[in-house]
């Protein structure tokens, strides 16, 4: 782990042509730089060499087709959230803030639709869509960037029922390394027209090209919103019942797990009295009938599954507060040990295969020399170990990197996935052969290779070199 | 339209190879020809120079690589459903006969998924799990191949609540032109691990890859089902009603659109006693109480938008009656023309410009020389008009291919697409160009050059020649 690779320094043509296009908005200052080389991953900073905001499309392809000229890496940043290193400049050069395209350009509320520039927030968003009645569902926890949940196929709590970016992004328009602006989807709620470009740029982390407008589908704001907690004696009761839930097909809005340790950082952190055992938090969705509905039918899986004390919690004020617990869990997990670096995993395993994987997973972690928690989506599947790491302590890092290694071999062995919305950055590259095969990964790299012939975006990450 | 190339003849050494491989598998009869170069769209039959039976991911990697090593077009056959001329051998070569790998592979209940050879068709899928207590909902009218739904993002009556095939595949297995086996996706529900192979193959109409395994989504059969069924003085305020329960986020499992003349037809084909005006056919899909509130809904909406009539089918033998009809629209409206030839359109609208769609549509088509029903997916935004035509008439002809261009351009105009579930093939191949654009036209281009540099995978379909 480098913190800087020794690059090639910027062309000076390429500066000079940058310096009288964009004046102020293009940035050698190293504040500046640093704060594009540092995302929320365990890696120390790698600065690229220069910062330059966009405010346009226009200025997009302009950068595109300069750092194609120059062979200049192209970094695409957002809101910096990635905790895979996506925004890490490996190999210095360029990275392109969008976070200034933030305007909502179209709400469409007739055909449940809105229309974004990439640097609007998915609570910006939310906050401008209030008044119409709906919402955008997807919730990765930091307050990500539109652009950046497409680029990386984000999810969170709510994907359980309304998906992923994968599931609700209808049309995009790309930035292409050569500079021309490539526009995928339509309008229309499904099309059989052609290969799915959508698809395709959706979760490629800036390697095939730039998000520059995104078109995402809303919801209509539940007429009734309830929640319920319930604790368990242990791990695996609490999984048995998610999996009994969804085989119901239950439309349960959010199904989350959290440990005994995460519900007692959470305890400390956020001044609750939830029972420190392993736990499922419930919200439910509908109207008022099939919301009491929905919560009666988990209610008796529960508690056939061992649950205890299921607790309802129909009032706005409950509901939020247990969600805002949930949704700081990750800031009380770091508090459980002051100073430390958390380092947070990211398996997904068919529903099946949950309660053994978190079983295996806590049974390897309760011998670790650090402390953590496990957090799960795990409606779908997903759940986060996050590692409370000694900052100073190579050992412990080394032994995490371990640890992950072994979580993300069980698994694949499971037939899941080594990431199930945090996406690959620099953290996942070494597991994409294993997941995928070398016909998947050979495929991947060509693919690259039509729409990226120079390598300038966002080089050095998703994909490892391939074995020659 | 011509009904067959003069093609360049199979060489010697491919026929060779491929008779000492499979033997009676392989056939250059003329009966078996015909067959295989014929299907369900308005364009006369064209042969193939020979048709091969697949019956293993094997033989599938070798016939592609003697057709790639030969340059031989390969066009891959499931159930020869098409209605746009997917299967047509415009070039000659070899129909890859996949409907004999016909297995269910694996059904694995309890994460609710099913891994199929390409052949299966969804009648005997559905007839496999009965007893499992799931189902698979993509329902496309013909009795399709799981291979051919994959290969053409199918949908049909229940994707408004199920999704189309775009959303209900899991995982792939695709032999590429060089006979390599590429394995896409995981058995997880999510993951942000590399490019979404699946969604590239998805829809790609076998001109990417041969599909050869594909692994689906499952779902819980409903506790209960419902139907309804409600008449309206005038299409206009049918669809608004569609709209109005889209917007309320109702849980439709079904919301079909038929016009006067589709009733008419099928009251004489089905012997019903239906209604003669627009109407909407419903069903509900739920717990008892959920399935209820539904229709009470739905009840409302309709009757404030002037809804007659509306009829609950809570009895099973009742529904049935009223989808066999649905089903059977199709041939109930060549009954309103013996001996006709159907042409039949596809656009998709944003549902809000569906009653502008809609009406606009059947004022064009009460000026034409031919008659016509129109049925949609109303929900989806997506219909269909049966044209139905004098075989013999070129002039008929004609004035159907100027109307669906009308069509087409119409639902363009709108922000919709030219196929929303029966795919390009051949008949759509004129409109790509104003649905992509360039940029994105000549992206499909590429990517189509990289996965099939000689052009072997049903070439001819989908993509137009790039304007030089």
């Amino acid at each position: 782990m480098t913190s800087q690779h020794a690059n090639r320094p910027l062309p000076d043509a390429f500066l000079a042509q940058m310096q009288a296009r964009f004046g102020e908005r293009f940035s050698v200052a190293s504040a500046v730089r640093e704060h594009h080389g540092t995302d929320e991953s365990p890696y120390p900073p790698m600065l690229p060499d220069a910062v330059v905001q966009a405010t346009s499309i226009e200025d997009v392809q302009l950068v595109a087709r300069l750092c194609h000229t120059h062979a200049v890496p192209l970094i695409p940043y957002g809101a910096g959230s990635s905790l895979e290193g996506h925004i890490l400049a490996v190999r210095g050069g360029v990275s392109l803030d969008l976070s200034n395209m933030n305007r909502v350009l179209e709400v469409n509320a007739a055909d449940m639709t809105v229309t974004v520039e990439p640097g609007v927030t998915r609570k910006q968003l939310n906050e401008h869509i209030r008044d119409t009645g709906l919402f955008f569902p997807i919730d990765p926890g930091a307050d990500a960037s539109l652009g950046g949940m497409c680029a990386t196929r984000a999810s969170g709590t709510n994907a359980v029922r309304y998906g992923t970016m994968r599931e609700n992004v209808r049309a995009l328009k790309v930035v292409t390394a050569d500079g021309s602006v490539v526009k995928t989807g339509t309008h229309a709620r499904k099309s059989s027209a052609g290969y799915d470009l959508t698809s395709l740029f959706t979760g490629s982390e800036g390697t095939l090209g730039i998000i520059v407008e995104a078109t995402v589908k809303l919801y209509p704001q539940p007429e009734s919103i309830s929640a319920a907690i319930c604790n368990f004696p242990d791990l695996e009761s609490a999984v048995q019942s998610v999996i009994e839930i969804m085989q119901l097909g239950l439309p349960v809005g959010r199904v989350e797990f959290m440990d005994t340790w995460a519900v007692r950082a959470t305890n400390a952190y956020s001044k609750m009295d939830l029972v420190e055992s392993p736990l499922l938090l419930f919200e439910f969705h509908g109207s008022a009938g099939g919301v009491d509905e929905q919560a009666e039918a988990v209610r008796e899986v529960t508690a056939s599954n061992g649950g205890m004390d299921f607790q309802w919690a129909r009032l706005p004020e409950e509901r939020s507060r247990l969600w805002a617990a949930r949704h700081n869990a990750y800031f009380a997990g770091i508090q459980l040990r002051p100073g430390c670096r958390a380092s947070t995993t990211d398996v997904c395993v068919p529903v099946s295969q949950l309660a053994k994987c978190v079983t295996e997973t806590a049974d390897d972690l309760d011998a670790a020399s650090f402390p953590y928690t496990i957090l799960g989506h795990v409606g779908d599947g997903n759940f986060h170990v996050m590692m409370l790491l000694d900052p100073d302590s190579s050992e412990e890092w080394e032994e995490s990197e371990r640890l992950n290694q072994r979580l993300v071999e069980r698994a694949l062995s499971m037939r899941g996935t080594c990431t199930g919305e945090h996406g690959i950055g620099l953290h996942k590259m070494r597991f994409m052969l294993a997941e995928h095969g070398p016909e998947s990964l050979a495929l991947m790299h060509a693919l690259k290779h039509t729409l990226d012939p120079r390598g300038i975006l966002n080089p050095g990450k998703m994909l490892p070199p391939l074995a020659s």
